[in-house]
């Protein structure tokens, strides 16, 4: 038998016993073992809950049992369950956790503690919910040099960047929605500030890169800033407006960058809508692949954790995941990297675009019906400091959306 | 170091040493060791290449060669390769193979050689080409019960159904241009029949039933008789056209199936265009999945295989895949599966509609401009037992094609 413990009966943690009592015969099958829930750590008591008999309120309970081979963090936050992880990998159990913030702070260092134990510490749900991509990077992508990874990381900035596009509603109104249905928090910072996409996109940089990737020096701009307006030109370039993570490769250094960007339809991310995730990735020998699913929810994510738990029971006294070391990777400055922007700007196309052009060189202007006092226009390829130089010449600049290519 | 016999020199066989070749030194990190191609098996010599001086032509000095850990098969076809892995498994070597007519009809007992050994036999490639999906199956999605996987497994069709149907090409003349550019092969029997998907959703079949599922069982129909006029029909419902290999469980059994389906505009196979495969799986807690890529292609094909080779390399002696057993899974016989259908019938909407109601139940009838002296009607959900009987009062009809919802 192997025994568990899962801390946190909350969301996820609630899925994970759901889903080992839905599919437990076959998940046994598959570990050539059972597969025995053993405690759940909470603050709090389920009285009348078929898991009462054993919940825990004392982490000391379930570190001490020499019985519990895996460990189940998924109570989210640094502390305690920083802590709680880095004890249990020392007392040597494996640790299975979808705690991005935990990951993208610590991540190193509880890998380097799990490979000295030979145990193992995963983190499959951490990054795009249900979807698989931490084992594919680990154990399919192993004969490229993956040169870019870019993802639609964050369901909820998804379902509005949709709604938006879609039905032309205003964010506000989107916003409000998606709290009022459960899919957006009430203090929505952490997603529509793009702060949950940067710390998925340091994990996936951190494992491409095989060094840190610390969270804080990722660029990241949210989607507050984008309006009705914005997706009205988008639609008449025949693009759509996406809040996308992203980590491409220029030499030895990566750029990495959450910021909402302009797609154009043959993108593989274009028609990823609502709250589904995706995750594209490009190896120098495979091409382009991308990976599609549940970002988020109670059971993709769980099912997430439960096939990290499946491994680490297959794997119990062997190491098996790619490591990445502690020393610090220096990204790309944003300034020095390259791309194409699109620019909104007050004023008349004629009128304007010899000074424009003067300044950012060739530039593709772009009228929409209905905003008769603006225009927009494309850039051609320009460093973000060539931009920003070129920019200060004019004041009537009302926004600029970078464009993903 | 680590040497492997690649078996074939042909374009996955040199795709292979060249990503070898390209990418060696991180591979080499990854494994931890050296990894070194010593034999190519061709009866070909080619001077001049840098490999002319691995090149051997007979067998035995391979599966005698006691240094070879690992042999690479791409040669295609089942004989003599069924023959060679089978030996190459049974003197304690590893095999990876890109060769789906022989994991379709020979995987149950290869795996069964390599448990047996505690070695591996790993095919990756040997569906979706660039794109990982078996090892996903194995050991990320191994907390559900996988209800579906329906893929666009085939490259060639691919890109003429998407031809047909943004181009409005038809069928002759999307096969010459796909010949002309290499697409597709001068006898294209195999694409266009369907018999390649077949082969690839009987793998897939097998590896989520745990059982053996015969291609000679599965219902193949290929994309010969779609028209021009069929596209047509598609774009007015606002759906698409796609080959798809789908396997579906319906309680105890499979339903398994490889035809053309209309597929409406929000399934995410949709946006599947061109020479791209993609497959999408269903699984009862994770939810919807969909893994996109190169399905072909020499590069793509060889950084799955090699791949393969790298967790060989990393497993010498601990078997890691999971089994299918030899018996036979009974697929639910195609009669009574249930879906949806749409049918082209020669004559008069208003003429006709209440005798097919009368034969078909509530039927939405579909009319297009320029396709005067017939028309389309879609039935609701009825098995191909109910279709068949109700369409023999129908002489008039032209074609059905089914529909996945």
């Amino acid at each position: 038998m192997i025994n568990i413990a899962v801390l946190g009966y909350g969301t996820v943690g609630s899925g994970v016993v759901e889903v080992i009592n839905t599919n437990g015969a076959r998940i046994n099958q598959r570990i050539g073992d059972e597969l025995n829930v053993k405690y759940i750590l909470d603050l709090r008591d389920f009285p009348g809950d078929p898991i009462q008999e054993k919940v825990v309120h004392d982490f000391e309970t379930i570190v001490n049992d020499k019985d519990i081979q895996i460990v189940v963090e998924v109570m989210g936050g640094i502390e305690p369950a920083y802590t709680f992880v880095k004890r249990s990998l020392q007392a040597g159990k494996s640790v299975a956790t979808s705690n991005k913030a935990l990951v993208a702070k610590h991540g190193a260092e509880l890998l380097s503690i799990a490979r000295e134990q030979n145990i193992n510490f995963l983190f499959e749900a951490s990054v795009g919910g249900g979807i698989p991509i931490i084992r594919p990077l680990n154990s399919s992508m192993t004969a490229d040099e993956i040169e870019e990874i870019t993802g639609i990381l964050n369901g909820t900035t998804n379902y509005m960047m949709t709604k938006m596009f879609y039905e032309g509603a205003d964010y506000d109104e989107v916003l409000k929605e998606a709290q009022d249905n459960g899919y957006a928090e009430r203090n929505p910072e952490a997603d529509v500030e793009g702060y949950d996409a940067c710390r998925k996109i340091a994990i996936l940089s951190s494992l491409i890169s095989g060094q840190q990737v610390d969270f804080e020096d990722i660029y990241t701009e949210g989607i507050t800033k984008i309006t009705t307006e914005d997706m009205m030109y988008a639609k008449e370039m025949g693009m759509t407006i996406k809040l996308l993570a992203s980590s491409k490769r220029h030499g030895d250094h990566l750029h990495a960058i959450v910021a909402p960007y302009l797609l154009s339809k043959d993108h593989p991310l274009y028609n990823v809508n609502g709250v589904f995730n995706a995750i594209f990735v490009h190896g120098n020998v495979l091409g382009d692949a991308m990976f599609y699913g549940s970002g988020a929810g109670k059971l993709p994510t769980a099912s997430a954790v439960v096939a990290d738990v499946v491994d680490e029971a297959k794997h119990l006294h062997r190491n098996i995941m790619t490591m990445w070391k502690s020393d610090k990777l220096e990204l790309l400055p944003i300034k020095d990297t390259e791309k194409r922007y699109f620019v909104r700007i007050g004023g008349n196309p004629e009128a304007l675009r010899a000074h424009l052009e003067s300044e950012f060189g060739p530039v593709k202007i772009v009228t929409v019906e209905g905003l008769e006092d603006e225009f927009g226009f494309t850039t051609e390829i320009m460093t973000e400091r060539a931009y920003e130089k070129n920019a200060e010449e004019f004041p009537g600049i009302k926004h600029m959306i970078r464009i993903e290519e």
